[in-house]
């Protein structure tokens, strides 16, 4: 493709031209073009705030995802959504099963979802859903939802990503002790207790309540604990709320610039990483013919004595 | 701790003690005196073969580890055996569900067994599978195991480590046509079908039987598909037998070598991104306060910029 057909996409995209953008996202994903199209992007992007949405499988993400989208949509915003699940090495545009819920949403092109797996090593997700989010803003969707599958640490690094994490669990299921175990009260800006209409949701909200009481000590936001019913229709108004008070007190608190500083480390990081791994695959090329023994070599020793030649004791 | 101290649980480790093989794996996975441990174990290890045992969960890993661990016990060899969860945060010494199982070999000192979770990074436990196998290997236990809870990307990086890898699948699950898009079948060197006295496994065995038709043309090694019931206790010998015909033919073949080359490479480049790491680290935090406004930061440029003052121009 010439430039000037890839600068015509880059038009239709800022036009809001929903083909554009997953054009535009297939491009980058597959890294053909990837820094000129980000790059090209830039300054109409990172104004939005992002919602991530976390939690086990079968938490009910899915369903707070698509109450959210409804609500956004009835306040005529327009709505993108991440959905990105580790554990997959599939990407595309409706693949997880849990997308065909959203068909509800399937026909309104003022919503825009895009799956993402993670083709190889999850640093490439991580990027990819930095690149994905900003073309997704750039196209015009202003409300941004990132939704993760699973409790692990690479949904953990992925909601770094999200100005607001909604960690979504459900009662009686041994899901808040998980979510502790796992590290993800640190990353909880709001809880939510979803299907609070089966039993033990009191109890829970109260556990996750007694230890937000040892850990939000002396911070400035204490993460409330929203108990929501998709199925009652109950608890979501507060949800909407809570995430926009959340927005204003990031805005006000200046947290906000500390989560864009987070941010740019990661994309810049991304971008050091890929110029090492470029490097060290040339030198590694030239070098491994040299060694005796494979099952002798010292790892420690060899890269330490490569890093020295390519860096000059850099 | 002393050098001293250290040095006698090195030598500990070498007389097979099973006290200094926990210490100085927990030691190495905390980065506590890492390279000096690797380092010094270096020239015992590397010569044992590598079974990696994968596929979706409940497939029957954990009860086919626990078949190979009695056979292998039978023959009074010593077996270590490693538990990766890339899901999973926790790491220890038995504490996936699934090890519960393993008791039957709990009181058994020749075994040994150690779960490990991804802690932080997907690079940090691929490095530490590998330490914890040469540890394990330096500690005399000659049978080496690796086994993965599921079927992503994580998995089949980790599976680079074995020289064997052991698919396990269900029949009648949909779990052979999820291998074929995971990409696990370009990394199988044996299928198992496991739990055969349920329906349909005849047919997933000409299932894959048809795919290896297509797939192995021209290759050194066709996968053999063998059916198993650690129920019926049936299949399990040919397994045991396929398992030593393939180390036979790594041998034979030299791609016992090319295993180890690619393996070595996996070292030396997690070095590498320690390093770059560090590197990062320290020209961030020098960097990070200079700019003006982290909404509007290209973080091409500022990969770049930093990138060519550190290296100047490398």
């Amino acid at each position: 493709m010439s430039k000037e057909a890839l600068d015509q996409w880059l038009v239709r995209l800022l036009e809001r031209d929903r083909r554009a953008a997953a054009k535009l996202i297939s491009w980058v994903e597959d890294d053909f073009e990837r820094e000129y199209i980000m790059r090209s992007i830039l300054k109409q992007t990172n104004r939005q705030m992002v919602v991530g949405i976390t939690g086990p499988p079968g938490a009910g993400k899915s369903s707070l995802v698509e109450a959210l989208t409804k609500f956004y949509r009835s306040k005529n915003e327009r709505v993108g959504i991440v959905a990105v699940d580790p554990s997959s090495p599939y990407s595309g545009g409706a693949i997880l099963g849990d997308r065909i819920r959203m068909q509800a949403h399937g026909t309104d092109r003022d919503v825009f979802i895009r799956s993402l797996g993670t083709r190889g090593h999850l640093g490439g997700v991580t990027r990819s859903t930095l690149d994905v989010l900003r073309i997704l803003e750039a196209g015009g969707y202003g409300r941004l939802l990132l939704e993760t599958v699973g409790v692990g640490q690479s949904e953990l690094e992925i909601m770094q990503m999200a100005d607001t994490v909604v960690v979504v669990l459900n009662p009686g299921t041994g899901d808040g002790i998980q979510a502790i175990k796992a590290g993800i009260m640190e990353v909880a800006d709001i809880f939510v207790i979803n299907k609070s209409d089966l039993p033990g949701s009191e109890r829970m909200k109260n556990d996750i309540e007694m230890m937000l009481n040892l850990s939000c000590d002396g911070k400035t936001w204490r993460p409330p604990v929203i108990l929501t019913s998709v199925l009652n229709n109950s608890g979501l108004e507060t949800l909407f709320q809570q995430i926009e008070v959340h927005q204003v007190h990031l805005l006000e608190s200046g947290q906000r610039d500390e989560r864009r500083k987070e941010r740019l480390r990661l994309e810049v990081w991304r971008q050091w990483e890929d110029k090492t791994l470029a490097l060290f695959e040339s030198v590694w090329e030239a070098a491994k013919e040299k060694f005796r023994s494979y099952a002798e070599a010292d790892p420690y020793e060899i890269a330490q004595r490569l890093w020295e030649e390519r860096f000059k004791g850099g």
